[in-house]
């Protein structure tokens, strides 16, 4: 059997931490002199107080570290406990159980589908803990990304290790260095965020409202318009900009910060992100000036926004897209499987691995004709392992597998072919809004059935997971010694 | 470069064969007493001129022999051009270049799509020669997947490597015994098909028809109702039995005809196919008999008639399974990528690949847990080498990518993205009838843009060379020497 005594330690540090966030709409009501504070300072205490108790009843130091399964259990633990937790504020408001617990996780996975509406009217910590809860999901998923799966070999990301991410039995008690900056850097751009926010015209509430769900492309707005709400295009401009910020890699991003921009440039996923959103925005652009009644600014604007919305899985919408017309709407459901980099907070397959999958399946064709011949491909400098390849092609068919077993699954919950494909996609890749009247751009997912949205909850924590270390635990070997 | 005379020959003798087929349903127009008798005979001088000139023309012998990539060459060209000169009949009779194009590239590759209604008025040859086509395409794909494929180690098709088709520089020399075999057994079994579906009282010209689409797993009939028209039970189930018979190895029904029945039911392909088919089936059953109006029989033969239509990609329909309600379409979308057995006249993603990919993900999911172990994954009693594993996760990636980018295209020719995403499943998968009002069981694709059909055609012979049979040419290191 696995010791579970760590990775309630860790869990019951994590809940207290989560409970020390919650104090921050707390006081956003109380300065407010909203009565909600209560739901926010009840929620804190009730956390902190589960975390407390775990970590004491289990006993123990945070320093004894994790094996590798105990990884694999406490990241989903994790991520499948904390959205619970971080709940609870919701339903003290009156929010039913299910939609409170899609919105929490939807929130900490960073995808941004939301079953409020009427968002411009709702009480000010709400709106501040939604995208709190995006906030806090980005970083986590941030260190997640960069610490803990290439250590686990989870879909090729054996590729991104680190010293940090060492595969040794002992994991937590490095890498701490290597947080500390990274969580640096993320405060940072979200200040830089809410400065650039500040001088296109946005009022501070709105400022640090979107900077926190922009950074973390998580995508909660604090207006049912969602950007549709601002006129000045340069808040446009600046929300795209940190959009592809928050889809870099952060450790690229930590590098550049310490005066090294150029290894950024030089980065196969950053060239690959950066010229494919601008290949398709344009594209999208000559669509809409030749089919609309744009302005070619106005067409540029729109077209980059929405684009880098999806394919960074933020989830923000300038105008409803999906009125542009058929051909905007399949497109629109291919690129919110894309995704950004790597070791950022956005979701989906993610470019290094289409990198490595059309690295390999060329070489593949050239063995094919070539039987005799010994060829090796690469990623940047990296020469890859035929495990790595196969660890990036059963990613991606598992990935396509999970979006049409949920596909599947809504449509037998009564969905149409439509909404039930655009929701698993949307969920599975966290990007945010789907396709159709009810969920799209202008609408949002309160009207689904209840297991629909079970069923989606579970899709993002599976996406946001990157498949595989959930996987894992379905195995029986997992649990046999 | 390389050299096209060998290729250009056999394609020759390839026309000289399809020329010899069109005079069937001349005979049969001229026993009937029906003009269009000339239709086929001037097509069929016509195409046997072109191929005889063609072998005149480039010389040599068939004996020569073709190298790995005049293999691949020859393979494509030879589904892309047969179809386009099966299709003169049909033009000759004054149907439209892209129909008359799309229905023959639908019957060549045995998916069984139609743009033809009324087709219980239409003339007896023309119903004849929509029906050889599929029993030439399925005989020729039998081949091609036991003879070439795994020669060429087409998406982990390597697994199936014969002596007939050793990986050595001269193939085609070979194997013939093996091919004589093969030709026997699918007219045995047809003959014994149009026995069957007689007994049960079909008139010989449907019982004809009907064998020669069955056993191709096709799905052309002869009337717009399709399987709906016949109201014997038993006829469903003749059916049924001959579609699974359809998707089953051809090399072990050789072996079980020859007296080693045993060996396919060992097969773990055959024992997955097998068991899918009845899990499934039941399922849809308890499905119908709770929410449809039907006796069990009635619901068993229903719910097994289609489920096995749409797996095997035959295409028949036995009532309008579009009006079961919403789960039955996401299930019937699902089954149209599933397949039957390499080796047999079906489409799609095949078991073999399914069993390959479940087997090396848990493998993958043991070395994820326990990185220092080495551990194996078998297939049958072949071992499994990481190649092998890759080939079919690419094809698994590839095929699904297909699929996307199709219903992508389609979408933007304005189809909506229930009948673009079905009409790409059922094309790549080589399936039939797609789903939505248009090209659903109950309509067929003689309404959709001339384009959408173009595409549709790329898309049937795409699926049905296995993918990367096509792709590779594309590659110019295929070109370079």
């Amino acid at each position: 059997m696995i010791s579970l005594r760590p990775v309630l330690n860790v869990l019951g540090f994590l809940y207290v931490g989560l409970a020390t966030a919650m104090l921050v709409p707390a006081i956003v009501d109380v300065a407010s002199r909203n009565a909600d504070w209560r739901a926010f300072v009840f929620s804190a205490l009730f956390t902190g107080l589960v975390g407390m108790l775990l970590s004491i009843a289990v006993g123990g130091s945070l320093k004894e570290g994790l094996n590798i399964r105990q990884t694999f259990l406490l990241t989903t633990l994790a991520w499948a406990t904390l959205p619970a937790l971080g709940a609870l504020p919701f339903m003290w408001l009156g929010i039913g159980y299910a939609d409170a617990v899609f919105e929490a996780v939807s929130g900490v996975t960073t995808t941004g589908s939301t079953v409020l509406s009427g968002l411009d009217g709702l009480p000010p910590g709400l709106l501040v803990w939604r995208s709190l809860l995006q906030w806090i999901g980005g970083i986590g998923i941030i260190v997640m990304a960069i610490v803990l799966l290439p250590f686990l070999r989870i879909g090729g990301m054996q590729l991104f290790q680190t010293e940090a991410s060492d595969r040794s039995e002992k994991v937590v008690s490095r890498s701490i260095e290597l947080i500390r900056l990274l969580g640096l850097a993320y405060v940072l751009l979200t200040a830089l965020c809410i400065i650039a926010y500040l001088a296109t015209g946005f009022e501070l509430f709105d400022a640090f409202n979107h900077a926190l769900t922009t950074i973390s492309t998580g995508g909660f707005s604090t207006h049912d318009m969602s950007f549709g709400y601002y006129t000045n295009p340069v808040s446009g401009w600046v929300a795209i900009f940190f959009m592809v910020v928050g889809a870099l890699p952060f450790v690229l991003i930590v590098q550049a910060l310490r005066g090294q921009p150029l290894l950024l440039w030089r980065d196969p996923q950053v060239r690959a992100l950066v010229g494919f959103l601008a290949v398709v925005s344009l594209m999208m652009t000559v669509y809409l000036g030749a089919t609309m009644q744009f302005s070619f600014g106005e067409a540029l604007l729109r077209a980059t926004f929405n684009v880098v919305s999806i394919v960074t899985g933020t989830g923000y919408a300038l105008g409803d897209y999906t009125e542009w017309g058929g051909p905007v709407v399949g497109i629109v459901l291919l690129l919110s499987f894309v995704g950004g980099c790597t070791g950022s907070t956005t979701g989906g397959i993610k470019m290094f691995r289409f990198l490595v999958f059309f690295g390999t399946v060329r070489a593949h064709f050239r063995r094919m004709v070539r039987p005799n011949r010994v060829m090796s491909e690469e990623y940047g400098r990296t020469r890859l392992t035929s495990e790595l390849s196969f660890s990036v092609l059963a990613f991606l068919v598992v990935y396509m597998g999970a979006v049409g077993a949920v596909t599947l699954s809504l449509s037998i919950f009564g969905l149409d072919l439509t909404t039930a494909l655009s929701a698993a996609a949307t969920s599975v890749g966290n990007v945010g809004p789907g396709l159709g009247p009810v969920i799209g751009p202008s609408g949002n997912f309160a009207p689904l059935p209840d297991n629909a949205k079970w069923l989606l909850c579970a899709a993002m924590l599976f996406g946001r997971l990157e498949l595989f270390t959930v996987l894992v635990l379905f195995d029986p070997d997992f649990w046999s010694r």
